[in-house]
């Protein structure tokens, strides 16, 4: 048995964690409509101009602005209408002087055309349009490229894709987008008690919960998890499970939750890589082990529901998003007084849960091993190590999940 | 050419559409790796309980606690260790008198045995292991169902499923859930104008960008977006396929941007339904329409692009999370001053967008028909109705996208 005999204090070992992340470099092409929410990896540029041509802006008629200058109500001006543009199809002919097109929204303006009288401005008889107001030269006309000229920056790289940029690619007629691929995520657990949901339980035996917590997290913050058979508790087993999963981006150990199985782990790690630390001064949480195996990162999570998790929220969530290359999380947040008093561990900083109850946050922590610590909160406080109380009535920021 | 001669407020209309709306009752079966972010359709008891046996929170030894009392560093006491209990195995046998086993953390507790010592507190010799302080009954013992009693409630119906939740549920065996059906949208459009990506435009003609940004947004949003066929611009043709799209929970018009095509539309909701309200008081989005088509709901949006998308933020989403059962929307905010004076529509209430440069809200609007309006934005600040300037220097809040 190995105890944990020292603690790096959270700020540290965040910015370690931090540090250790590098921007993914792989991209991938991917359809418009599945890159919402992915990292633009290169900037992407008009291949011609949008809208292509100058377009009515309002329906009405397509005139000449010289013509209808000073024209109003009660000494309106009039033109003949010689044509009608229809949307997606280029006028027919162009315009001379007395003349007048109707012309739909979006339509294409006609030659010698540079102004659209809306059609609430005017009044038709046959083929004669009189004209109540008159208009300056390219009033309500969209300007051939006045969304996005040719050459002009669509997306560019680094750049998260919302539903508008989406829609701006759409725009200029391409169909993919290259994006910076998810970072691959290997999940591994040990530990002999553990059977995967859907199968009955042996005596001693408890259903997987990290599995699905993690998965879950990974794939909400940008990464792709791989899940990876479990595997017998002997280092030569483990060692070669482990170079699989660093062929990943990133390799998140869960448990074992015995002795035995966090010392092998201790093994495996000093025959493949570096140890960067093990044990970190939070609650829950504590034995938090990361590690560095060659060119990949490790996590050694602890085996507990609850601690696995906020492990995974303070640590794992900033690695991940920094490789990701997506912003830092920020969690919607709500100020609450606190319901009861808490008593906080000593020198660690604590990820505590509560839940949001007639306009309190009430304290909903159970135990490190309980996922209901978590299932049955809205979120969590963080309590610095330096403050061991913190009194009921002090408000608190709540991060929500 | 009918044109809009009144306009409904913008509180009003969001009030109707909101009022409008039914929250979906179909329910669907999830793997739970599939179902974070979903709804919960019905509550879920757990079967047995979790962890369905005692077990040591410590790694360390199984003792009756009444034998540690008093021990101490200078007064140890002594137990024979007869057995190792290991994760996932019953023990073999049970504690007496004088005896204690060596356990690891989440394994089950022997019979007999009342509470763990942890390793730490410790010294072994052969057998014989002295212990340097004493525990109570049920010290560092995980109890059976402390996380879950069976028959607690482990998920809620109407609860938004965690990767917390989705561990819980794990816990328990269980390998589906039953949520609310995500409700279908069916995206409808017209214009002869629009040409998708990927096609060469001819010479009038534009890409679709409705189709993209209405898609992207509706996923966000808890929606599943079905793209129909566009359709020509004949009223049989148009009924025909909006009696397809019906059979969706809600069908979302765009475009055309011509006034044929509005009229159009004006004509197919009269032989199949009820119009509800047609144009609101808002800036960009005017024409907005929103009609009864039997049981399903129709939103005919502006063809523009950015109108069309301003108004499926104000309008639509709120629609569509109320039937998908899912929380209002709260976009992440930023307050900040304004860089530029804005003047805004008289007695419309405004979507007006904003980049965020230099630590000031920067206006990005450029015009409905430009996308980039929109893309090249961070988020919007909305101006009311009764508000016609506001001045540089203005703290405004920003709703990022």
């Amino acid at each position: 048995m190995r105890p944990i005999t020292s603690t790096l204090a959270f700020a540290d070992a965040l910015r370690t964690v931090i540090d250790a992340a590098r921007p993914i470099e792989r991209t991938e092409s991917l359809p418009l409509l599945d890159a919402d929410g992915r990292v633009v990896a290169r900037d992407v540029r008009a291949s011609g101009d949008v809208p292509p041509f100058d377009r009515a802006a309002m329906d009405g008629y397509a005139v000449i602005a010289a013509e209808t200058t000073g024209a109003s109500a009660s000494a309106p001006r009039s033109l003949r209408c010689v044509d009608r543009v229809f949307s997606g199809h280029l006028p027919a002919r162009g315009l001379a002087a007395g003349e007048c097109m109707e012309i739909a929204t979006g339509a294409p303006m006609p030659t010698g055309a540079d102004a659209v009288v809306m059609v609430e401005e005017t009044a038709r008889v046959g083929d004669a349009v009189r004209f109540l107001s008159g208009v300056t030269p390219r009033q309500n006309v969209g300007r051939r490229a006045a969304d996005l000229a040719a050459g002009a920056t669509v997306v560019s790289a680094g750049q998260v894709l919302t539903p508008s940029r989406i829609g701006a690619l759409a725009a200029t007629g391409v169909t993919r987008v290259e994006v910076f691929a998810r970072p691959t995520v290997a999940l591994l657990s040990t530990g002999d008690e553990i059977v995967q949901p859907g199968t009955p339980l042996a005596p001693g035996q408890i259903y997987d919960i990290n599995r699905f917590t993690l998965e879950t997290i990974v794939a909400r913050h940008g990464g792709h998890a791989i899940a990876m058979p479990t595997v017998g508790d002997t280092i030569d087993a483990l060692v070669e499970r482990i170079d699989q999963a660093r062929q990943e981006d990133l390799v998140v150990f869960s448990g074992g939750s015995s002795v035995g199985d966090r010392d092998l782990i201790l093994d495996v790690i000093a025959r493949r890589g570096e140890l960067v630390f093990r044990g970190v001064a939070v609650k829950p949480g504590k034995p938090t082990i990361f590690a560095r195996l060659g060119q990949t990162s490790f996590f050694g999570m602890p085996g507990y529901p609850a601690s696995c998790l906020s492990n995974a929220y303070m640590l794992v969530v900033p690695f991940l998003r920094k490789m990701a290359r997506l912003p830092a999380w920020e969690p919607h947040t709500i100020d609450l007084p606190l319901a009861r008093r808490v008593v906080s561990a000593a020198g660690r900083h604590q990820f505590y849960t509560v839940r949001v109850e007639n306009g309190r946050a009430e304290p909903a922590f159970k135990a490190s091993g309980d996922i209901t610590s978590m299932a049955n909160a809205d979120g969590f406080i963080e309590i610095p190590a330096a403050v061991d109380i913190v009194e009921a009535g002090t408000v608190v920021t709540v991060k929500l999940f």
